[in-house]
């Protein structure tokens, strides 16, 4: 019985290397394959969606998303048999996002109507930054990630603002333009306010009328100012957290007291008194 | 009388505290529910707008905008007899909104065609800020509210070039494209030229004459080299008014060989080795 | 006659204080009646192309706009009297803008199909410039002006390297899209292409191949990196201009030989090697 | 023999002096004259994509373009035989530029339906930057350059990031929309989530449904705080390149006292008074 565990031990061992890891070839060829099969499941869903060649393929594409289900289950269980701490890998960034790419399959053999939930499917490329190994770009000693943590709060007060002005003006705009050219009630005219504030523009509401015009295009003006806003608190930032003097950091010790020394210029170490012997 | 007097005081002081305090257990439930109504408010005005719906609960919207109007005077009403300074609060931000964002419905009574006011109930919303405690992070100690009013004048200044410029090139499009194409006449022209240099481009107007078309795309390239202005002067305003080097401010100077110490925690001057005295 | 002269000569200094000055109250008076009339001559231009009012009043326009025209000659006339010298003044950015904006009506009298020159009128409203008294904003110190003329260059370049990309791609997408969907010739293709880089965005002209989507997206996204950097440039060389360290301009001369001493930290004068005294 | 070798030895180099050079007169005319050709075809191509006139004119501009093909390959062949290192310049960005512009007629002559390629002519004006001089402002010693190197990776993270968004967006859009509204199949909704993120807003495909509008307003917004990211990115870095302080970099160390000295004309050490000796 012990020399059986001891076996399953070293399967799961040699599982959790294949899978988990990527310095193997077997390691390596896994995290290939699972690459090909998250390319493969996004582009099924895109070609059920045609409508012409999707049809005719119907039955074709529905088994192949049945067997990358079944791959994707059968990786997803091994997962967790072959960690050591399954719970972990499980409320993981990955692992909500391998289960939530998942379940909608399954989802949908009882209930059809939750067939939209195929978009999830989509979130998988997401482990493409682990198996690319993008993260190291941005991610660790990223200063990117450091401005964007650092401009979240301001960034989120800046949005709900412009929400609150786009209510305002959207109100406002309905009222000027009373349902004509697609400003057909307050929401939709909320919605026309937000396309402008952030430049998108599609056009499929429009003011007609000169007073209408002449108000969006003040909101045009204003939310030329107003873009600068965002990109001028994230660049100052990034340029802050990138902006660390290398030189500061090579700042050096007294050799007495064992303090940092900040000035440069220090004959003396500015703790203890010591003269300094200059390397 | 004196005693009812001095009775009446202490109720005075207890509706300020519920009113604009958020301290206490009533303060912060009188806060949520005004949240609530604010909320409410805006969502009926919208869901009043709606072609259908709109119509069909129109009587039931009218009943609930007078009890949130009614709700909305109660409590103007009672922040002004609470406060001790009246007219502070009167003509303060917040208490000139909460008079235009009540007012429209009691004008409307009087003068139908003013309905169109309700717009101004949403303003309200910025009374969010407050309660949701959202300021500090934009006001008080706030780097963008410094480069904000740093890069006012010259965001001004830009913007009237902008108006100026469109001006101009609305009225050499109108000339180009003559009355086609929707330039009609030259305010919807100008109202064009403002929607391409934003970079909103809805499409309602567009030209379709080759000389039009070029001479609109020189204006995009403008429009593109344009854009980078404003967010240039916010930037570099934020940049600065974050960048104060907080060591470089609160550097000493020895007392005996007047050198700077920018260490500070030095005990002994780095420059002489005289020993510092800590103010 | 000498005495006449004089008598001129004294007009001539009253009208020259009139015109171009604006610190005495007809000078100030001057001033804004020119303002005023300047906009009532842009307004009237636009008012005149507006279908259904404007040729209803069109004979009256027609009267306004000579008056107006008659005006800003008298005015033009005096300036180059009032001065002295006449030449600086015509070939001033003032001086040719006041010439090519009244012009036009004088050349629509006796070429009719040049009404359209009257365009150039509103080129007038860069007066307000200097009457609003906005330049010392931008001008002068400014270090607005000091980074645009730093970015000219590399934005010059940056443009045709913009004007190259959009020909090329606009080829590309005509062969692709094959005239239909508005790539009707390749002109059209490029002026889409810009419209597309640009983030403008109208869709007048949009592509409906598969091919040709796919390719619009890789435009836009390239577009999305691309305007990135004019904005970048900008930023960095406003931040630049504006970034001059004040504790830089404070430095101290050498009493003894009078060179400047950037040493901060200096005890002897780095050029003749005096012992500097420390205020 | 020995004597023809070297009549040609001379040849080839005043040749590569015409065609490499651009220092002496015939050097700058054949520059100009290739600028002449290269602005002719690219018209030319253009001009022949034209419905109405394209037609009419096709003969004569076909014969154009192939005399203009001759000159090109004409011009290709020199450059390999007068260059030493012929294969350096077939491998360099420009011989390759040259080979991809000519080829395409050639190819067409055999096989009838690549005569799209004729776009790829357009990149032929890439030659203008050298031509025209345009490297040395943004190449060599620029830090454009380098700033667009460092931000490389960062913003090729970001695209691929937006484009996995986009696709997962794209998919619940579609989901919502439901084939109306030009959202027809997943690759066109995601189509759309690029035009929409980028602000570009074409408006060939927008949505109606209220929830689908609701969800991109949110995309839109949060598209508008996404473009701040790439924007930070180049500006930093190129703040960064072009903030090298020049005076840091090139402080010396008296030789007595061990101190910097930031004074570049020093000729005594601020720190100690001895002389320095300049090197």
């Amino acid at each position: 019985m012990k020399k059986f565990k001891s076996k399953y031990e070293i399967l799961r061992q040699e599982i959790y290397i294949i899978i988990y890891g990527a310095n193997t070839f077997l390691g390596r060829l896994f995290d290939l394959s699972l690459l090909g099969v998250i390319l493969l499941s996004v582009f099924l869903v895109m070609f059920d969606s045609m409508e012409g060649i999707g049809k005719k393929y119907h039955d074709f594409v529905y088994v192949c998303e049945w067997i990358i289900t079944i791959f994707f289950t059968i990786e997803y269980i091994l997962r967790i048999i072959s960690n050591k701490k399954p719970l972990k890998y499980i409320f993981s960034f990955y692992g909500i996002i391998d289960l939530i790419a998942t379940l909608p399959m399954y989802l949908s053999f009882f209930i059809p109507s939750t067939s939209f939930l195929a978009a999830f499917r989509a979130l998988r490329l997401l482990r493409l930054f682990g198996i690319l190994n993008l993260m190291p770009i941005i991610g660790q000693q990223s200063h990117l990630k450091e401005a964007l943590i650092a401009s979240k709060n301001k960034i989120i007060v800046f949005i709900y603002f412009i929400v609150v002005v786009s209510i305002v003006l959207g109100t406002v705009m309905f009222m000027i333009e009373g349902r004509h050219n697609g400003f057909k009630d307050i929401p939709t005219s909320i919605y026309w306010c937000i396309v402008t504030l952030t430049t998108v523009g599609y056009g499929d509401v429009a003011p007609t009328t000169p007073l209408g015009q002449f108000i969006a295009s003040m909101i045009m003006i204003m939310g030329y100012g107003i873009i600068a806003v965002p990109t001028g608190i994230v660049t100052a930032e990034y340029a802050k957290a990138t902006n660390h003097n290398p030189e500061l950091e090579k700042k050096r010790v007294c050799k007495h007291c064992t303090s940092f020394i900040y000035d440069e210029d220090a004959n003396y170490c500015p703790n203890c008194g010591t003269k300094i012997e200059n390397e």
